[in-house]
């Protein structure tokens, strides 16, 4: 279900926002813990189970430096949903948070975003730490109790001034090569 | 939440079909209780509740001569609620009983047969007897017990054969002045 | 998990009564349902399940003649489940009907209701139609939709005088032979 | 709901201990973080919701050095919930980690380690640091991401190694004036 690996986080490739007045990256947000939580507005789990979750999540860190962000990777059904529908389950399901759609691939069902971090299918969710490594990813929804755990870790951890300072250059090549390196390095999962 | 009503359903309006080889008409199933399950796929009470609860009383009354119709009332975000959306929701949500999308109105939001049965929004079910009578309606879920014991008093009904045989008749006026009526008469719950 | 028999309830073994000015009997309730919930208060699916699913069953028929009946049926720690323990649970549980304790057989662990009943453990239900006979037993907990489409059915029967009439008499062979032969025909579960 | 302060724990007072080749104290335990959980037998909220999350913490933590201890702080229906019946209590659910019967007061209906943790009722839970001072106690039942959070947070302090070598003489005095000062501590939440 889960595995930990050491490599920076590929950028994110999103077409569109939601929830947001700019656009993120992963570069840009450099020194906070951030939440990726990557769902289809068609996937019963994700809907029953990860996007409650993810909702608990924002009540009990709130008031923390979380950044949390959702990333719709359609792989399947990709006529059902589009951005207009996905604009009214954000509003029906009360999801306020940042939702990026997730940039289709013309040379594949998978988008990019999804590629780039080898997802395996949603709900999926990626844990990145101040530094921008991938703390943990897992393929499902894990136990609450373990989510606050590790959330509470990549929050204790000390913001890396260094790597802040380098963020928007780091975040250049980011669709290129290494973005493949951690793609490959996630996939022993 | 809910009422009774000793009135003759009106009849479905329903501009699509899905799981089932051949349009479906309530004049038609004249002879089995029919329960009438409306929601939208962007609901979150539909999606949470009232569609897991139609798969519990579907596994409980399978063997019966029970007809459960789902009918998608989009009332909102019709851009948002395609009939593509729709039929791959249906997919996703393995749901296998006929599902017939509400024939909308030109001159309103609400498709016509929300409006002939006076329904106040999704999830709302309809339980009609044998003999083509709103026997029960409900807007939101009821509990599962109130639920199981409503049906099976339906289900243990004997079967009006006089009503059966007039059925196809029936059928012709129902668009007409008997909708109406049978509107009215549901608007006081 | 369930069968059904067309045999006539055994009369209850009862030593101690709680929630009921007089003691009950089957006998004395024949022309009415009667759901017969069977439990031990240490056993973790009656206080997680069964005992719930008893008070949705109360809410939803209680303005029917369903009588519910709760018998504490203890076969294992006997010294820990006294009836200074389950008056306190009772209590504490805010269970309102009728709870009676299942009469000790000084030659077995199994007290003698949950014999004459031949239940094979905690939680079981035995639903009783109006004429007394068994109209079904369970071992475990059934789903709420179709406990309810049951009681219902038990609830439908036509209440039978000519049986209640000699239920007093019925009553005085019940520790007997009948209740064995019932035994023995439940036992095919 | 919650509070925190930094006032040193109090010392247990039990009268019987369960699953546990010797007794427990909190100074002998010093240095590890310790998540008391107190409930009694017969409390809904305890048997419906605080075991079962203090089960998942056990699962989540059960590679760390958190140790887990149950105080069944018995202030109602005394006579319903002895040792005996905890003891199958605990059989029944299952319940492994130590569990102590917290001592009674022959002048209250209060017992000690309730009184001295001031403790509203049950079920109550006290994160205790590796030092040995309260981190967060709750009446009630918190968010199990938030509860994960705040454990994962005692997990990752240093172990406090001077307080460690000291901690059987901190004992001593923890039966008078100092858990006065503690219960004070905690009154305010």
């Amino acid at each position: 279900m889960s595995s930990t690996a050491t490599t920076l986080a590929p950028e994110l490739a999103v077409s569109e926002w939601f929830n947001t007045p700019a656009p993120l990256t992963l570069a840009g947000l450099r020194g906070r813990p951030v939440l990726l939580h990557t769902f289809q507005l068609l996937c019963p789990g994700c809907v029953a189970e990860s996007i409650p979750q993810v909702q608990r999540i924002e009540r009990v860190f709130g008031s923390t430096d979380l950044q949390v962000i959702g990333i719709h990777t359609v792989f399947e059904h990709h006529a059902a949903m589009t951005p207009v529908t996905l604009k009214a389950f954000l509003h029906e399901y009360r999801i306020r948070h940042p939702v990026g759609v997730d940039r289709a691939d013309p040379a594949s069902d998978t988008p990019l975003t999804m590629q780039r971090f080898a997802l395996r299918g949603t709900p999926s969710s990626v844990l990145i730490g101040r530094d921008g490594t991938i703390l943990h990813h897992v393929f499902g929804v894990e136990d609450d109790i373990a989510v606050g755990a590790r959330i509470a870790m990549a929050l204790s951890a000390p913001a890396p001034h260094a790597l802040r300072a380098s963020a928007s250059t780091d975040e250049q090549g980011c669709a290129g090569g290494r973005c493949e390196v951690a793609a490959g390095g996630q996939s022993t999962d």
